[in-house]
Order: C-alpha cells, then sequence, then structure tokens
C-alpha cells in the first residue's frame, strides 16, 4: 500500500478540477458501514447531516467531529496558529449549531512537528471554547510531519423541537441567512494579497477578523430551531455547496432573489467562499423566525429566496446558480 | 510561524532520546485551559484520564479521542491500511475500557492524500466497530499529505460502581493484567524482519494480529469496574509507562512480582512495547475480580504485583525497574 507524497496541487478554498470526489466518497464509506452497523433507533440520525443525533433518556446528544489541516485549510503564512486553533475549534462546533443544539464539551487531538508552538496554538482553542461555553475536556497529542487539529464536540437538545436537520425542507418554505457572506473569503485574499507586496495586511480588519476568527452560530441555531425552522446547514463549504446538500437531502429546489455580501465582499466570495459559518434556515414561518431573533436582541436573519417543489431548480435572479464552494478531491 | 518539515528522527514504537516531550506539553495545556474554563462540575474528571467523565442526568458520559498517524503509530509496509484503520479505532475504545465503561458511539475524522484507499482503511474502521459494538455515526474527511485517523468515542457507566480512574489505587492494592504483554511490540519486530528479508511474514500468526488487529477489552474494563476496581489504564505507551501513570495519579509505589510475556515475546517487549490494550487494574480485593471474570468467561487476570506507600518504589523483583515506552517528543 503506497501512500504517495506531498499533494501540491491542492490549496486553500480553490475548488479542485475534479469534482467527483469527498462527497462520492462519503456516499461509499456510509453504504459500506450500513452493511455491518445496526440501524440508527428510532429519532437517530447518523452519518449525513451536520452531527449525529443520538437518542438519550433526557434529551437528545449530538456527536460531531472535524478536521483542520495546516495548508489546507488554514494558511499559516497570513494567521496565526493560535488563529488555527479557534478556527478548528469553531468548525466543529458550527456543526452543533447547525442541529439547533446547545454545545456540551470538546477533546481535541493535535498530530503535528515536535517544534510546534503548542502554547499558542492552544490559546486560540481555549480561546474559542471560552468564548463559546464549550470546555475542553481531553485530547490526544501526537507527532506528525504535519499539523492536523481534530476536534470532536457533544451537544445537546433539551427543550422545544428536536434537532433541525438537512432534509425537512418542504417546497415554499422560505430560505434565510442569519449574516452578510463572503467575508472568509475576501479577508482571505486581501491578506495573501498584502503578504504577496510583504505588506503589513490593514484597512479590512472586519474581514481579516472573518476570515481568522469566525464565530459558530450557536444562539441563532437554537433560535432558529425552537421557532420552527423545517431543515439547517452551515456554510461551510460555500452558501451555493451547502444550500445543494440541504436542497439535495429535502429534495426541493430553490430560487434566490439575493444574497447578503459581507462589505469589502463580492457575491462570489458570497457564493463559493464557504467558511463564514453563518447558517442557512428553511421555514414556513420566517416571520416568527425573525420575532424570536429579535426577542433575543440577535442580528435579524435575511430572506435569500424559497424553496420550489422542482429538486434541479436552482437559481438566483432567475439564472441558473453554477456551482461553486469548496470539495476536497478524492479519488 | 514557521512549521519545519518531516521529523525523520521519531520512528514507531522505539522510545525518543529526550523524554521530556508529551507528558510535560499535556501538563502544561491543562494548565492553560483551566485558567480560561469553568470547573468540572462534582463527579466530573476533565483532562488526565484515559476518557473524560462527564455527569449525565441517567449516569455517566465518557468521552475520549485518539490519533493514529501513517509512519508514527502504523508502519504501512507491514500492515494494510484495513489494520491501521482497525488500531485508529482500538485506540480510542481501549480509553473507554480502562474507565470501566460501555462504549457508546465514534465519529472518525480522516485526513490524508487525494490517494487514500478509503474503501480499505474504513474496512478496518468498520470492522473494529462491528466487533467491539461502537457503531460509527458520523466523521470528516479531509486532504493533507500523510494520513492521521482521529476517533472520537463516548461510552456511558450506567449500574454499579462510577468510572474507574488511574488515582485511585491505595497503598497494599493488588496490581493486575488482563492478559500477556509484549505480543504486539514482537509482533511489530518479526514483521519487520521478515520485511527487511523480503520474507512473507509467517510463522508467528498471533504475534502478527496482536501488532495488526489488537482488542479492546470493554467486557474486561466493566468487570474490573464492577468487582471494585480502584485504579485502572489500558497498555498503550508500554506497561512501565502506563503503570507510572497510574502510580503517580495515585500517588502510591509499587512493586512487581513478575509480568505474564506474551509467548514470543520477550520481558522487554512487555515492558516497553505498548499497543497491547490489556488493563492494569489495581483493587484491593483481587479474589472478588478473579472471580468475577470468572463467572464471566473471561480471561483469568494475572496479579504481577502490589502498591506501595512510597510513590518513589518502582520495582521489579526487586529490582529498580528502568522507564521505558513511549513518548512522544515535544519541545
Amino acid at each position: 500500500l503506497s501512500i504517495p507524497g506531498p499533494n501540491s496541487d491542492h490549496t486553500l478554498s480553490e475548488p479542485p478540477k475534479t469534482p467527483r470526489g469527498e462527497f462520492a466518497a462519503i456516499e461509499r464509506i456510509r453504504r459500506g458501514l450500513d452493511r455491518r452497523q445496526p440501524r440508527p433507533a428510532p429519532g437517530e440520525v447518523w452519518i449525513g447531516d451536520d452531527a449525529a443525533v443520538l437518542s438519550d433518556p433526557n434529551g437528545i446528544l449530538l456527536l460531531a467531529t472535524d478536521l483542520t489541516v495546516a495548508g489546507v485549510h488554514a494558511d499559516l503564512e497570513i494567521m496565526g496558529l493560535d488563529d488555527l486553533g479557534w478556527r478548528a475549534f469553531v468548525a466543529a462546533l458550527s456543526d452543533i449549531a447547525a442541529m439547533g443544539g446547545k454545545p456540551g464539551h470538546a477533546v481535541v487531538g493535535v498530530a503535528g512537528p515536535p517544534s510546534t508552538d503548542l502554547d499558542l496554538l492552544y490559546e486560540g482553542i481555549g480561546e474559542a471554547a471560552a468564548s463559546h461555553g464549550c470546555p475542553v475536556v481531553g485530547g490526544d497529542l501526537t507527532t506528525a510531519d504535519q499539523l492536523v487539529v481534530s476536534v470532536a464536540v457533544t451537544g445537546s437538545v433539551v427543550d422545544g423541537p428536536g434537532p433541525v436537520l438537512r432534509s425537512g425542507a418542504a417546497p415554499g418554505d422560505s430560505l434565510l441567512v442569519t449574516g452578510a457572506l463572503g467575508g472568509s473569503a475576501a479577508g482571505l485574499r486581501l491578506l495573501r494579497e498584502h503578504r504577496a507586496r510583504r505588506q503589513p495586511p490593514s484597512g479590512a480588519e472586519g474581514l481579516f477578523q472573518a476570515h481568522r476568527r469566525p464565530c459558530a452560530r450557536l444562539e441563532e441555531g437554537e433560535a432558529a430551531r425552537r421557532s420552527g425552522a423545517s431543515a439547517m446547514i452551515d456554510v461551510s463549504d460555500g452558501l451555493a455547496a451547502d444550500l445543494v446538500h440541504m436542497a439535495k437531502a429535502s429534495v426541493v429546489g430553490f430560487e434566490l432573489t439575493g444574497i447578503p455580501v459581507a462589505a469589502g465582499a463580492t457575491e462570489k466570495d458570497a457564493l463559493g467562499g464557504g467558511e463564514d459559518y453563518e447558517l442557512v434556515v428553511a421555514t414556513s414561518d420566517p416571520s416568527a423566525m425573525v420575532e424570536e431573533f429579535t426577542a433575543l436582541g440577535l442580528r435579524v436573519p435575511v430572506v435569500i429566496g424559497c424553496c420550489t417543489d422542482d429538486p434541479r431548480e436552482r437559481t438566483l435572479r432567475g439564472e441558473k446558480l453554477e456551482p461553486s464552494g469548496f470539495e476536497h478531491p478524492w479519488s
């Protein structure tokens, strides 16, 4: 069994040339595991949503994991190891947010070169944990050639409606996002431009922050669940890609009327950039959702369109929405 | 922030030259996180044991994670990707066994080159999951230069005594192991010898199996907990190293009278080899433990010595036990 060397053709946030990989591989893995495993208990959801939904006598336990790889998900030329740690933590927590769950606890695995500044890395991890109310309760530490941070998180749903799946959207449901998109992608681009010109980055602190220190929308996810969201997903791969995941799982199409774009970002950033970690929510009662968010003092979610009954329909302002967003190449 | 290249001086199962790294780093990380995090609730144990112990209205939730890196923990010259997957899964499950817990669910993260044979890797993961009764319910998949498999598992303790910590051993307690040790290290050595001579490995199938397909001792761990174990740890770094972890946490010393060595292995393999995943148990009532194991049809655990009240005492047949076992080098 040979494992070839570095895959230098794979760079941050650029879609691969052959988009046949990651999602097909996940589907194949799921089918292979299904043959050996018992069925999930009623109400449980295993592989395929943002987090696994496990039944628990006192409610629902959520479980999710996420990997962050230096040079793939995080460019250490334009951010610190603390930022990488923060982002790794938020990427996993965002999966709990996307189910409408409350964060529980996290375990963190770090594989990296022995010279890695663990104190700086864990500073970012600890800041993200404290800021989102999800303590780190254990982990593992090992040497490897390349820095890989794995974060696994639990979450819970104890009151109100159950976890919000990707698969519950119905034709006619409104689609909303919890905030403007594209900030992370624009921040990445600007940070790289400054780096190439050997200038210190300045003038777009909001976008740099959006890229280096995104937030998991945990309160927003819970508010969406309680106010009757029918489906939800977080924007990790890019709005266009993540909307397609939700539409496929729900067997609906969608018509978008417009996208809220972060100041300084382009609509292309907003559609394809990913890693904004805002939530996309489907609901049959958008007013109830807006009311709930307002009552909690959260930013008002923005309607971007609606679900339709033709699963092939994917449009923005009447034009076909081109596929974009990030997928890892797997053979 | 620079991340240097491959650390070629770090090879499988050989202790590093400077043993100051991993455990000191973990302690530093724990202290750093403690400053930012709330205290664990009464009865909870966070960083520092085999698995985190989290309070749950209906019992105890256990949570652990483990990373397996190709070339560090698993040599793909002498095992298949399915074996690597199996071992990665068992390494995490063994942390649940070492608390006396029942396995719950697992999430698996895989970072690796796009050409990685995911089907073969997940065959081993799926086999380990089915064989140990711990379904895979989610995960993450990403590209990286080197194959890293992260497994996070939950577990539960619902009846009888609570989880067995590393820290509960008292002077006078007997020390037992659940099986002969050194098989994994001897299997690794023989597989490499055959490989160097370009011979197909044969003649020591039990040892090859011990290295490629170790088992997590989940039933043994539960039996030990129910029969009054005072402390427990799994043999992952090597008996000598893991006993020291337990003795330090319990503030006791130990006198070993002898070690059960796997057929074909040496006592050095048994003391320093690691990755056998047998359990080391302290108890004030070894007869009750032997009775419980016998009643369940489990292999009878073997007494290897006892705990003493001098924390500096670490002997085997009256001789000072030299430190051995595996620790990752961290600066």
